[in-house]
C-alpha cells in the first residue's frame, strides 16, 4: 500500500516511473501535515508563537500542493511542477529555520520534516 | 519522524493521547494522495472513467479536509470533528464501491486505500 | 466571470443547472477564506484566541472541500455531495457560534459569512 | 462582506493594508475553483481533454494554496509568499495557454480567469 506502487500503476508511467519525484510527493504530503499539527500546536503553548504559527501554516499548504501537483503524471505539466517544487523547497527552508529557532520538540521534529522535504524536493527537481 | 509522535509533543495532548484519531488523520492523508493519484491515472486509461474520475477526486478532497482537521488538538473541535469523520467515511465507502466496479489494478489498490481509511475513521469516531 | 456561468457550461449540465448548489460552492469558497483570514487575525490578537483559531482552521478546512465537491457536475455523487454539506453546515453552525463569542470585527465578519455559508448548504440539501 | 475588509481588520494592518495582495488572495482563490470546474467539464467532454485536466488540476491546486498563504498577514512571511507567488503566476500563465487550445466555452472562460489571476499575482508581487 504505497504511493510509489500507486504511481507505477499509471497507465502512462511503466519505465518511465520517476522515484524521486514519487518520493518528494509522499514526503511533501507528510509535511504538509506535520507543519499542519506544528501550527495547532504552537497556538496551544504559553509563549508567544505566533511567527511559527504563521510560517508553519503557510508552509502546510505550499506542501499540500505541491503533493497533489507531484502525484500526478497524465500527459506532462513540467513547468507547473518544478515552479511548485522550487516554492516548496524555499517554503520548507524557511520553515526549519523558523522552527529551529524555538525549544518545543514538536518545532524540531517540524524542522527535520520539512529539512527533508526540501533535500527530496531538490532532488527531484534535479531528476526531474 | 512520525505524525502519532507530533501530535504526543502538543503541550495540551499528554496522556490524552488518542491513538485512533492519529491513525485515522495519518491514513486519511494519504486516501486523499492515492485518490488524486487514481483520479489522474483513471483519466489517462483509454475507457470512459469519467465517473471513476469524479467519485476519486470528491473523496481526495473530503480525506484531505478530515486529515487536517483530525491532526488539530487545541481546544476542544468535537462536534466538527465528528461530522467531518462521518463525511469521510461515507465519501470512502462510496468511493471504495465505485473504484471496485474497475480492473485497473491502481482502482484495485485504491478500494483497498478507502476501505482502510473508512475503517479507521469509525474507529476513531468509536473512541472520540 | 462568475462560477455559475462556469457550472452552466459543463457538457452534462444545461437545463439541470442548480443554482443553489452553485450559490453553496460559491459560498463555501469564499468562507474558506474568510476563516482562514480569521484564524490568522486571531494568532495575532493580544488577548487568548486559541480555542477560535482552531475552530476557524477546521472551518476553513471543512468549506475548502466542500466547495470543490459541490462544484463538479460529471456523473453523479450525491452521498458524497450531502455528506459533505452536512458536515460543512455543522462547521459553520459551530464557527459561527465560536466567533460570536469575541468583540474582534473580525470575527464579527466571520460569524456573519458562515451563517451565509451554512443558510446556502441547507438550501442546496433541500433542493439536491 | 468582502475578503479585502476582512485582513483589514487583521490588528497587525490598519494603514499598512496592501490591496494588491488582497486581490491576489481573492482572484486566486475564484481561480481555484474556476479550473476544479474546467477540469470537472474537461472530464465529461466526449473528445480527449486529458491534458487539460491535468493542467487545469495542476493550477487548481497550485491557486488554492496561494490563496490561503495571501491572506495570511500575522508576522511576516515575505519570502514563502513571494515563491508561492511566482508559481501560481507560472501555473496560470501556463494553463491560460492550454485552455485557450481548446474550442469549450469553459475552457475560454478558465483561460481569461488564469490570465487575470496572473496579472493580479504580477501586482501584487511588484508591490509586495
Amino acid at each position: 500500500m504505497s504511493i510509489h506502487r500507486m504511481i507505477q500503476l499509471h497507465p502512462q508511467v511503466g519505465d518511465d516511473f520517476n522515484e524521486d519525484l514519487a518520493t518528494a510527493a509522499r514526503h511533501a504530503m507528510f509535511c504538509a501535515l506535520m507543519c499542519t499539527s506544528c501550527a495547532d500546536a504552537c497556538s496551544a503553548e504559553e509563549m508567544d508563537m505566533r511567527q511559527c504559527i504563521r510560517t508553519c501554516s503557510d508552509c502546510a499548504d505550499i506542501c499540500g500542493a505541491t503533493a497533489r501537483v507531484a502525484v500526478r503524471r497524465t500527459g506532462r505539466d513540467v513547468g507547473m511542477l518544478r515552479a511548485q517544487l522550487e516554492a516548496c523547497i524555499t517554503a520548507c527552508d524557511l520553515c526549519a529555520e523558523e522552527c529551529a529557532r524555538h525549544d518545543h520538540e514538536h518545532c524540531r521534529l517540524c524542522a527535520e520534516m520539512c529539512r527533508e522535504c526540501a533535500a527530496d524536493c531538490r532532488k527531484a527537481l534535479v531528476g526531474d
